[in-house]
Parts: C-alpha cells; structure tokens; sequence
C-alpha cells in the first residue's frame, strides 16, 4: 500500500458532535493564576477580586465651592435685605492645611477642594457674599487693595452646604468595584481615587502555538516556491486571535521536517502554556508525532468533529513534566488541534477556541462578535453535518441587516480570509436558506467591520488607486464577465467591465476610462515582434489571461478580425499559438512571466510593462467602466465612488486629490468623462 | 477686591456652540507620521498605505488533493469499467522539489500542498484510482508492499482538476488590502500569507497629559489629607481613553504648585507630543499659567462650550521649539483643556477629543460606542445650553432597550464614573425627556457594558460577598429608606433593607439574614460602655450613622424605648449625645473614626468591631432583607440573585461555595432562611 498517503486517509468514524466537543474543550482547564498589574497596564484587564475603597474619598471635609468656609448656624436669618457680617480670619486654598480656626462670629475665604477648617460646617458661596471695609475701595471696584476685614453674607446656609464631607464619595471600607469588573478607563478613574496603583486581574492564559507542516516558512524569511514552500499563515493568524481573546500567545520556532524537533517543541510548549494549538498539517509524518506525543504523555479526548471544517480537530491533554522548561508548572496542558486550512483554523479557532480563551482570562465574548444578517440569495445545503459556512457582508445602510453571501473559494485559499467577515452555522437538518432569511454570521473578529461596498470585474491599476480613495470597500478581481454575471444575480453594488463583455445585464455606467492593451515584451523587444501575426506565425509563446478578464475578450476580437482577415478561422490561429492556453490570474503576472523568461510575450498593459520595464507592442485601447446595479446608485458608498471617478482627467485637483490617472501610461479619460 | 478669587470669577461671555467646538478641533493638526511595526504588534493598526502582493500565492502549481499527478490528456475517456493505466515514477511530497518529470503515460503520487512535477496538468484523487501490480498484495489489503508499478484511474480530469494554480489565491501585483484597513486576525492572516513581516499603519498620536492643581497626587504616592490632598483621577483615566482611543499617552510628572516647572513641563509637552491635555484645576494660578503659555507661544482658539459641563474648556495650539527636547518636532501641538470634575473630564474627552484621536490614527467609532436606551423615567431640563447629562442603564433582558437613568451626585464624585455608564446629549431646546423615550447614550467606553442587575440600599458585608457572586450587578449604598424610595420609583430591581424602615413598599422578598449591631468602642472598652444609657449620661462622644440607614433607625428606636422608659422625649435624650448629629458614610466609618481617636463609641456592627480589632457592646439584631419590584422577580439576574441567597446559613456548600455568612461574627440566617 501507499505508505505515508495512508495515514493521511484515516477514517474518522465517530465524529463528535458539536456539543461533545465544546464539552471536552470546557472540561479542560485553560485558567491561569491571577497577577497583579501596574493601574497604568490594566485597561482591558479584568479584576481578579473585588476592591474595598482603603480611604475615604474626599480624605477630608471638602469645599466645594469658592466662597467663605462659615459656621452655618452664624447665617441663620441671613438674607439680601438683612446680612449676616462676619469677621475674615484668613484664607484657606486647595492643597495647603488651614492655618485659622474659625470662631463663633468669623468666617475664612475657601477655594473649591480646600480643607474646611476647623469650626467650619457650610460654605457660602461668593456669589452670594459681599466684602465689607478693610481695604476695599467701594467707590472703584478695579482697585486693588487689602484684603477686606469683613465679609457680608446675603444668604442662610445649612450644615453641610457645598460641603462634600470625608467619605461621602466614597468611604473606606465600601465596595469598590465588584470581582469580574473589566477595567475601562472609568474604572481606572476610580482606582486612582482610591490610590490604588497595582490590581489583582485575571492572568492571561498562556496560548502556545506549534506549526506543524514541512511546507511552512515563517513571514519574512525567503520562501522557495520550487520546493512548495509556503508562508505559514496560521501561526500569525491565531496568534492575533488568542491575544484578541484575551490570552497571550507564545509562538514556537517552526520545526520544519525535523521530527524529533517537533516532539521535543509540543512536550515544551505543554510545559510552559495553558493550552497549545497546532493546525493540521498536510505532512501526514507531523500528524503522526502529534498522535505520539499525546499518546505517550496526554490524554486524547475527542477526534473529528461533526461539522465542516471541524474533522481533523482533536481536543487532549497533555500532561507536564518532560522538559528541562517546565519549572514548576505542574499538572497538565489542554491540547486543541486545528484544521489546516486558514479559514478552516480561523473558524474552528473562532467557535471552539476563542470562547474557551476568553472564559480563562475572566473576559466576556464582545457584543461586537455576532451580527445578524439576511441572505442575499438563496442557498442549498444537506451534509448530513453542521457546516460553518464562511460569509462575507454588506451593509447596505438601508436600516435593514447587511446582506449575507457565502464565500467559498476552497482549496484554503488565503484571500478568503478577507473575502469573508464570518461563518453562518448551517444546522445538519437545514436542507435550503431562502433569500432574505435571516441568519446569525459570528464574525472572524469582534473589530470586523462589513465593507460599506462591494465591487467585482476586472483587475485595473487606475482602478486601485479609485478603491484606495473609498471608505473600506471590498472588491473581488474576478474579471469582467464572471463580475457582470454577479452584479446581474444581484448581491454586488457595481462591477467594473472592460472591453467588450458579450453580456447585456441592466446597469448604470457610473463612468470610467480608456486603457492601452497589447504584447508585453522582454525590454528592447528582442523578437521584434510588431503585432498579432508575429504570435501566429512565429515560434514565441505566449502567457495569456483568462477568458473572463476584459484583456482576453479583446486579444480574441482582435485574433477574430485578423482572422477575418485572413480568410481562417480563430481556432486555426490560436491552435497555432504556443501558449495561448497558459492563462495566469492577475494584470501584472503575463508580464511577470515575460520578466521571469518564462515566455516571450504576455497580453498586458502599457502601464504595467512600462512599471516593470519591459517592451510593449500596441494592440489597442479598450474602456473600461463602472457599472452600478440601478436599485445601489442612490447608496451613500455608490454615490461616494461615483464622485471618486469624477476625480479622472484635467478637470482634477479642485480638491486637492491627484488625478486619479495621474502618471499611468497609456491611460486616458473615455468619451463619458467629457464635459 | 479679594485677589485670588477674582481669577476664578473669569467671565465666560461668549461661549461656543458644541458645533464651534468641534469644528476647532478638527482644525487642529493631530496626525502623527506614520510608522512601521512588525507583524505581531500589527493587531487593532491601521494601515497607513495599499498593500499590493508582492509574490504569487501560492508560488507554483499546487496540488489540493492527495492523489496522482497526471497529465490530464492521459485521462480522457478513463470512466469506473475503463480505467486508464498509468506508469507510477515516483512520488512528490509538500515541502520538497519534485525529482521527478512526468511523461506521456506516466503519473507520480502528490500529497495534499506538494509542488505539482514537469509535465503534469491536474491531480486524480486518490480514492478515484487503484494501485496495480508492484509490491502490493491484492488478496490482502493490510499487507505492506514496495510501491506499486502501475496505477489504473477510474476517472477523466481535465487541465486544473485538483490544481491550485500559481497566483490563483493572489497574483504577485494584485491590490491585497487598501489604505485604512484594520488590522484584525484575518488580515494579519492574509499579510502572513504575502511573506509580510512588517507594516506601514498610521502612527499613534502622542497624547501629552499634564497634571494641574496643586492638592493632587499620583496614586501609589502618600496622601496627606489634612492638606487637603487627593489622589489624580483625572490624568490616569483621560491617559486610559487615550489609549482606548489609538493614542499614546505620555504622563508628565506633576509640578505640584511649582509654576515654573508646569510651565516648563507645557512646554515640553508641546514639543514632543501632537496633542495636549490638561484637566481644569481648582488653582487660579494654575489656570494662569496654561494662559500665559498659551498667549505666549500659541493661540487660544476657544474659551467655554455652550455645554454643561464644557464650560471651562479650552482649545488653542502650542508653537514648538521652545526646549531642549523638541529635536526636530517643528510647528505646533494642538492644546485642550478639559473641565476638573473627572465625569465632566471624561465627558468632554469622549465627546470631542476622542474622536479627534481616533480620526488621528485612523481608527473607526466602535460600533459599541454608542447604544440607544428607554428613560426610566421623565425628567425636566431647560439650562438654555446642551447639557450632557450623565446617566446609568440597565439591560433588563426584555427585548428592548436598556433603561436609562440619571447619576448626578455633583460635586465631582469619582464613584459617578461607575454609577453612570455614559452620556445622553440633551438639547438646548428640550425642555421634558418624557418616560419611556427614546435616547441615544454616548458610553464613556465602547467596553463599558450595562449591568444586569441594579441594587440599591444598606450596606453591608454578606450583601457584598453576594454581591461578588453575581455577572456585573451594580449596587448604589443609599441606605435602606433611600433604597425604598427608588424602588418605589421603579428603576431598581432589588432594594435591600436593614431595620425598621417605616416605609411600605410594594415588593417581593427574597431572602436575608440577621446581623448584631451595637456600639463600637475602643479595644478593651476603656469607658466600660454598657448600653445606650452611657451615651446619654456620661461624658462619651459618638459617631453616628446618617437616617437613611438601616443602623441609624435601629438606634434611634432603641433610644426611642430609653426615652420611654425614662418618661423623656427622644430628642431629649439625643440633645444630651454628644456627636449624635456626627454622621459618616459607611458602615465601616464609625469603627474608623473610633479607632483614629475621634470618637469613643461607634454606631456600627459586632462585624466590624471585631474584624477591625475594636470592643463591640452589643445593642440587638436586625433583619437585613433583600426585596424585588414585583415585575422584575421573573428577571434571570433576580433570579440569579436568589439562588444565590439561598446559598446562606447551614445548608450551603452543595454547590461548593462557602456558606455567605460564614465567619462573618454576629451574622445569623434568619426566620425566612429556615427549612
């Protein structure tokens, strides 16, 4: 048999449901001790224990006016017509002990915040006093002078009167603030009132990630595609989960293929975390280790979950004790492996993961984390197990939930990541979700904000720059026609077109502009070539796009017209075409190919040949414009870029803005930016 | 006329409008430049520019199955009853180069994420195939064999099938993510997958925070309060919303009543931070030296909001360049200064300085920031200026909006900053919020979340360990008559009651206990108290507790019952007490001021008495009970509440937490707590 491919084939015969497995995840405890953190650390944190106040709050009898600190029983009577006249024994001022005592008959000036001195029960306020001879002169009331020997108070004033007294606010002995509080910045405020400078919060757990994966090289090292390396995503992507959930990750040194090295890194990781994640490797050998080191030391508690992507998921234990490292961390480690896949892992790490994180640091899940939505089409399902479906959003702003669509691109495709904000959660038994249904998307991150719009069609440089100037758009490159087909079944605001599109879908042209297409050649156009035929009848080859992108639709009309021409058939041509079916994904890889030496012309751009030096052999221009489904022209974030696109041609730098084809060769307004 | 005062008497005779306000804000130049973090601290960033992919992901053709590399050309017309038969050469795992090159007819074994080899187009998945001939025994599955010669495919693919190819996640030149992006999990993701390591976001902007008011002292510090210090409440939680709000806040030590160093210390601040706050102090001086800097090196571009509390707000900038730190900081650094009351401070910063910061570091509003609520109930305005008021809510689970209350206690209370959760901005014109309407509540934190559970009454040490036992419950000690009153009012769900109240209620009782009040005195009881009557006849000063608490009422029925006894009016009997007019705060106050020597006996519990080492004479016991508003018993948090009273006296310890009253001397179940 197969060797190695065997393991990978596994049968997971008991899938655990859902419920089991956020048991075996609950029952496992992540929890670390509590620490104690400088006040100025501890936003966000939560208190471990409640705080009683130490001191009274103000410490002291507290003016809180400016006036004259008086007994009050002296202003019983007062009023306007009749004032009480006291003798002024002194001047009392926030930060500095009194220096009077003040006696029956006799008051003293007060600030705001100052000691009462003693004798004192009420402030008048100075409002509602006069100064009374001393040196005072009443005929000039600029003048400066003493200060006055007595003081007239125009009012009777209770005990107590903008007196706040010691402890009022809060005394010592009370109940601060409650043990589970998360400390925000008012929480903060309270503290420092109670001069606390040090708080008893909830530890963080200790996260500790493993990559597993022969394939994986960390970001910012050299990847070599030719031996199928790839960045690992995962490491850095739960890394940024664990500590949004509140726990604090510990990122172990990838082994690559040293086996020994991984079993050595899992039994540390265990040593010195709470919990340790991996996520599944496509290296059946990795999986392997993972199984052994469980095995020999740990406890496997659950593996394969009934839901899609949870089958690979294993939930354990992994006891402590094997590493030099482990100090005096007894006990045991919770174990969770993830799916490989990015999305995979982020939603397994989202729905199973992160709560158990959170419940650990004492954190509550943000009211942020859930969104409702509602279908923008109907869907069909019946797995026969929950599936997490990944969804992306869109906030139409009409008062009504953002619309739901899935986003399915498979074979783990990164870019999902960003092309979906959430996963539904599809009950086994749900066959259909009707279009407007509504559901409940858990999004990948409490900070995930819906994109106010969603565009689709053709890859553009200009077209960059114009997302560039919006507020969060999204805009998935799919090509022209696959963006009409979209736009027409109704769940994007605009598809951007270029070149003939064969396809007739109802939409407003929000304007656009004029780009030169032809043959990318390598710089100083070796070949000499000078147009189509040289591709037909010579011996280069060629790196095409794909049917769907705006360039291709225009190379085959041109093929189509030489043709004609020629009295042949298109297919006769293109069959005679080395490459012309070496189609790659993006506007700049034909040429990157060209650079690469990997072919001898690519269908591209004048901007983009000219960008990365190379030769360009003209074939055309072609437009490309902007097109709005008519019931999304009247949204704010259509009507922003419709305004954005205003910014084309001469007419720009009224708003200071460049113009948006500023510098982009081959580029030019198209006949509709005319005035 | 008297000096110092004067100063504090500033006419304010042009206020600006709110709108006013936030427009000079807006002018004032916060932007930082931005910067370049790695990857890891890149979570909640802003990207400050597009971040086009800079590779091909994935790097080369991929296989996303595990399976036979073919060329696909070599399947056609292969079905389940005509397999085609292919040569196996070898195999190609993930992670390594393939060495092997696939001709016409021939095919090699690919695991999941490995290089496809020369030659080949598309993968057959492994369950789609059979091994046949080589090593592998036929007649029994489990045998182990070399690798098998040939292997038959039951299934046509075409070009592509199972193949991810180059670039077709993202393509090298592709637009990845726009400027203004949030950094969240997936996107963080995403970048991993570019082989980004490090970032472009926009910077943080410096948020200097300069400490004015000669009484304050930073918490950790010794506090003098017979100088009539308090701890800085203000710099420690506008420097937490700075942070909250994608700032970076730097504390300037406090200059005390050194006015030089605070000017020096604004200076500084100028110099090297973008933004400059300063909370309003209670000391002229300290206002006229901000002015003198201001109209020195700057500009005041406004004095006084039209809103109540934004009166004594400022908004100028500060020139640069006028100390030694500045270094090439050039131009000038925006200035606020924000009202002295921490609510009033926290107030304005959240209304119009946090969203300059956040505008700053490109940072969107939480969506959390801001939540509609229902008054609780009418309340009546009509300042003739914006008032903002600040309220509390309660989330009562029902399906609507939270209840919204206001939390005025004045005169700068630092607990009003977790009595209240935010702002409700009141109209100039509104003259009447009625029941029941609508408001939108501006939180001091987009974490502040509502409490489920509002409690108002006695104190007491059980209620605050069951208090400790609830999810965020908030409980306001306003005494047991007070704590009526507000349920009678309807905002409450529980009062909790001490005593005899004299007030009837309608409520629900849910359960108490019985605690031992009496006198406290010193240790040893130096003066031999025996009882009240020492009070009333000896030569003793008292430290009484105020009347709307639940202790106060049980003494003053037992002086009512003296007083019978003796044939005397109670009052009669309560002029002879020295200090019965002496009221503090809590219920620990009076055994505090005992023990500082203030007072020779204390209104107070056996409790407390014997917790702070202080004799106690006992005087009776009292039921302490805890009473819903009928409507609100069905509530989860009331009911929460309830189950865990029950956890009182003997019984307890199912559920494995300590008995409530446990160690708790003088405490007892009482009747209702019986079998």
């Amino acid at each position: 048999m197969g060797g190695e491919l065997m393991s990978d084939r596994k049968e997971f015969r008991d899938l655990a449901t859902p419920e089991a497995a956020r048991a075996a995840i609950d029952s496992l405890d992540l929890s670390p001790a509590p620490e104690t953190v400088p006040l100025e650390d501890a936003r966000g944190r939560v208190l471990a224990e409640r705080v009683d106040a130490a001191i009274d709050v103000p410490g002291f009898d507290r003016a809180s006016m400016d006036g004259y600190a008086v007994r009050a029983r002296d202003t019983f009577g007062a009023d306007e017509v009749d004032p009480a006249e006291l003798d002024l024994v002194g001047a009392v001022h926030a930060g500095a002990a009194p220096d009077v005592t003040v006696e029956p008959g006799t008051c003293a000036e007060i600030s705001t915040g100052a000691v009462m001195p003693d004798g004192t029960d009420a402030v008048v306020m100075v409002e509602r006093t006069d100064e009374v001879g001393g040196g005072a002169d009443d005929g000039d009331p600029d003048a400066e002078g003493d200060a006055p020997d007595r003081i007239a108070v125009r009012t009777a004033v209770a005990p107590g009167d903008h007196v706040m007294s010691a402890g009022a606010d809060i005394a010592a002995g009370a109940r601060a603030l409650g043990p589970g509080t998360r400390l925000t910045p008012r929480e903060i405020g309270l503290l420092s009132a109670l001069g606390v400078d040090e708080v008893p919060v909830a530890g963080k757990p200790r996260v500790g990630i493993v990559s597993t994966g022969d394939e994986l090289v960390r970001p910012g090292e050299t990847l070599d595609p030719s031996r199928g390396e790839i960045y690992d995503v995962n490491s850095t992507t739960i890394a940024a989960g664990v500590e949004e959930a509140g726990g604090e990750p510990v990122l172990y040194p990838h082994a690559g293929d040293d086996y020994d090295e991984m079993e050595r890194l899992l039994r540390r990781a265990a040593d010195e975390c709470d919990l340790v994640l991996s996520s599944g490797s496509t290296s059946a050998s990795a999986v392997d280790v993972i199984y052994r080191v469980i095995e020999e030391r740990g406890d496997l508690l659950l593996h394969g979950v009934a839901v899609k992507p949870g089958k690979p998921m294993l939930v354990g234990r992994l006891d402590r004790g094997g590493s030099e490292e482990s100090g005096d961390r007894a006990g045991e480690s919770a174990y969770v492996g993830l799916p490989g896949y990015p999305v995979s892992a982020l939603t397994i790490f989202r729905t199973f993961v992160a709560p158990a994180i959170r419940g650990a640091a004492g954190q509550p899940e943000p009211a942020t984390a859930t969104v409702e939505g509602r279908m923008a089409a109907g869907e069909r399902y019946g797995e026969g197990r929950m599936r997490l479906m990944p969804v992306g959003l869109l906030d139409l702003d009409d008062g009504d939930r953002p619309l739901v669509y899935p986003v399915d691109k498979g074979s783990g495709a990164t870019t999902s990541l960003v092309e979906a904000d959430g996963v539904v959660a599809v009950d086994p038994d749900t066959e259909y979700l009707d279009r407007g249904e509504r559901v409940a998307v858990q999004l990948f991150s409490p900070d995930v904000r819906p994109p106010t719009l969603l565009g689709v069609g053709e890859d553009d440089p200009a077209l960059n720059r114009l997302l560039d100037r919006l507020d969060s758009p999204r805009y998935l490159p799919v090509g022209s026609r696959e963006g009409l087909r979209r736009l027409r079944d109704g769940v994007p605001d605009v598809a951007v077109v270029a070149g003939p599109t064969g396809r007739d879908v109802d939409a407003v042209d929000l304007g656009g502009w004029t780009r030169e297409w032809g043959l990318v050649v390598p710089e100083g156009n070796p070949d000499g070539v000078t147009g189509l035929a040289d591709l037909v009848d010579g011996d280069l080859r060629l790196v095409n796009r794909p049917t769907d992108s705006g360039l291709r639709r225009s190379l085959d009309d041109a093929l189509a017209d030489l043709a004609a021409e020629r009295d042949e058939s298109r297919r006769a041509l293109t069959d005679r075409i080395d490459g012309y079916e070496l189609t790659v994904r993006a506007f700049e890889s034909p040429v990157r190919t060209v650079l690469a030496g990997d072919a001898d012309a690519g269908l591209g751009l004048r901007e983009t040949a000219e960008r990365l030096g190379c030769g360009f052999v003209s074939l055309g221009d072609q437009p490309v414009s902007v097109r709005a489904a008519p019931d999304r022209v009247e949204r704010d974030a259509v009507a922003e870029l419709a305004d954005a696109l205003d910014d084309l041609g001469g007419a720009a730098g009224d708003d200071g803005k460049p113009d948006l084809l500023a510098d982009l060769p081959g580029y030019s307004r198209n006949s509709r930016n005319d005035p």
